[in-house]
């Protein structure tokens, strides 16, 4: 097992990574002082997979679970399904001491993130994230929320866990589509901060792909320690944490003007990462034979690298920008590359070259 | 104007207090170094009496405000209010650096203060409480959020404002009925922390309810700064803080198990006070006299301080204690005082006082 810490002072936790971690769960809550009661929230798909083994370790170390099953997929991220959840944890009397458990993908994570950083004004919360995605990147920092109709993530907190527990086997049952997808933030992590492992990825991507343990292991627990170490200097993005954005901005805008559902997350932030590098190469001299490079092993990943748009979708897909968090003044701002492992945050692209990059299909093949 | 500062470390802050402060709205936000658009969130009491002002003020200042009027009363203060907010903010393309603010009561204050908290994980967020109640209490310490069908507050967070401007102007408009529910919560700051208050209240209280100008600057500032002075030493209501709930634990289960909006938050809490007394008496011997002039000031205030409750209304009145959010091992903890002036948090109470101070009228008259 390796154990990485999100240094916050107060509020500094552990992620633990391994295999069999599962069987753990309760034991490490244990460790917490938290109080009896807890909500295991998670979904559809993987309540059938690994809530019993999860109630099970829990009940062994004394706890008392309440299973909160929510739909699969990213239309179940919304305020209605908080209020059901928010509903069940009154019907059965949780208490401020009481805890939720996190139990699934990202969504599950964000949205029983956003129901614990605000029932009863705050429960303790943990993390036990079930894919690639949410092991790598959004149980790591404390970004919890859900969607509006005008946009992804855009209701939220910033609200850290008690506890990340990544069990590297609940990866074995996730569809080959899901974890490539998870690929794309591992990508991200070299290009925007270690060349080192993004030269490990190159080197060794079809490992990865087909889960040798120890190529999993090491590249989940270097991605944990990068997000770690970002989050640890600027919890609250007000500046370098803007990082983890590389390929967002374009990725969410994808989401969003595409509609919910057509791409993973991850599948829009490999294709936003592709456009990234084609800005950087324009704007920062990010070199072309980084540009292939970065294509190269979204595309070894298995992951897509272009979107072609009609002149209306990519009307929408600017519109849907515009509504980005990260908008300030009125201006979209992007992390761009300057090399692989070097970014730089707040970089203006002039419209027509956004335009230009996204809107024509042959500017942005690799 | 008096100044009292909320001393929290680099979320400090400072409440305003003074007459005709709402025309400094716009130069006091400019201070704090806010972006350009703000929305300004009312009710429909309040916008035809001050909305107006407050935009001039905002405008003149040079920012842009949106306004948005939700319903009046205790009913609006839900998820669903909330979703319509948060609509409208993403309409007008509030970013990150735009900021919320609050004119209104308490349902406003918590209300806008809650989706400050959450829209884009958090916008900066000014108070402007136009109800003594929200002057002296809910405006100031950072709990915000909604009530769900299963009780009052039990969705929210802490999350401060950057600025307190209380305008004792607004009072002048207040229904009789509205200021004197606020005087429930003056009266609760002398039994909690300050004898000397409760000795001038005593001695003013014509006064206090007759707007009397000096008489009413002294006392809210003097409010403000107790309530500034606890949360400063406890901002999460880990210990200290929970004094401020004298009075409220039984007040809290009136109003819901009475039914939202058959008494005024400040009403039930004048009951709740009588009742701890009572209770107080009991358990940590505060004397009868004491006793008495709780019951006799909540009086002159004009305050209802007993309730006459069915056999069926006493059971809804305890299950809905169950849900309080002060509940920790399924146990009920009470603030009771042992004279005025000096309360203790988290005391046991056997039910079968409980049962006997609130089922039986007889027992709970001063």
């Amino acid at each position: 097992m390796r154990v990485v810490k999100v240094p916050l002072g107060d509020r500094t936790y552990s992620i633990l990574i391994g295999e069999g971690l599962l069987a753990r769960l309760g034991m490490e809550c244990r460790r917490l002082k938290l109080g009896r009661r807890c909500a295991l929230i998670t979904d559809a798909n993987v309540a059938p997979l690994f809530a019993a083994a999860a109630e099970e370790s829990l009940s062994a170390a004394g706890f008392e679970s309440l299973r909160i099953t929510v739909p699969a997929g990213e239309t179940a991220k919304r305020l209605r399904t908080v209020q059901a959840c928010y509903d069940q944890l009154a019907a059965h009397r949780l208490e401020r001491k009481s805890f939720v458990v996190a139990l699934g993908g990202g969504v599950v994570g964000d949205l029983a993130g956003f129901v614990a950083a605000t029932y009863l004004r705050g429960l303790a919360f943990v993390q036990v994230p079930t894919t690639l995605l949410a092991q790598v990147d959004s149980s790591v920092g404390g970004k919890v929320g859900v969607n509006l109709k005008a946009g992804k993530n855009l209701v939220g907190a910033f609200y850290q866990p008690k506890l990340v527990l990544c069990d590297l086997g609940t990866l074995r049952t996730l569809p080959q589509r899901e974890f490539r997808a998870g690929l794309a933030e591992v990508v991200k992590y070299g290009v925007i901060y270690d060349a080192a492992l993004f030269r490990r990825l190159e080197r060794n991507m079809e490992k990865l792909v087909g889960l040798d343990p120890a190529t999993l292991t090491a590249v989940v627990a270097r991605c944990c320690q990068i997000k770690a170490e970002v989050v640890g200097q600027d919890e609250t993005e007000s500046g370098l944490r803007a990082i983890l954005n590389f390929g967002h901005t374009i990725g969410h805008a994808i989401e969003n003007s595409v509609g919910y559902g057509k791409y993973l997350h991850g599948e829009a932030i490999a294709i936003g990462q592709t456009a990234a590098a084609e800005l950087s190469r324009h704007l920062l001299g990010l070199p072309e034979r980084d540009v292939i490079r970065i294509g190269n092993l979204l595309c070894a990943a298995g992951l897509p690298n272009r979107i072609r748009l009609t002149a209306a979708q990519t009307t929408r897909l600017f519109e849907a920008m515009k509504l980005d968090k990260k908008v300030s003044g009125g201006e979209i701002k992007f992390v761009l590359a300057r090399r692989i492992g070097e970014v730089l945050w707040g970089q203006k692209v002039p419209a027509e070259l956004l335009d230009r990059v996204l809107g024509r299909s042959e500017a942005h093949a690799p």
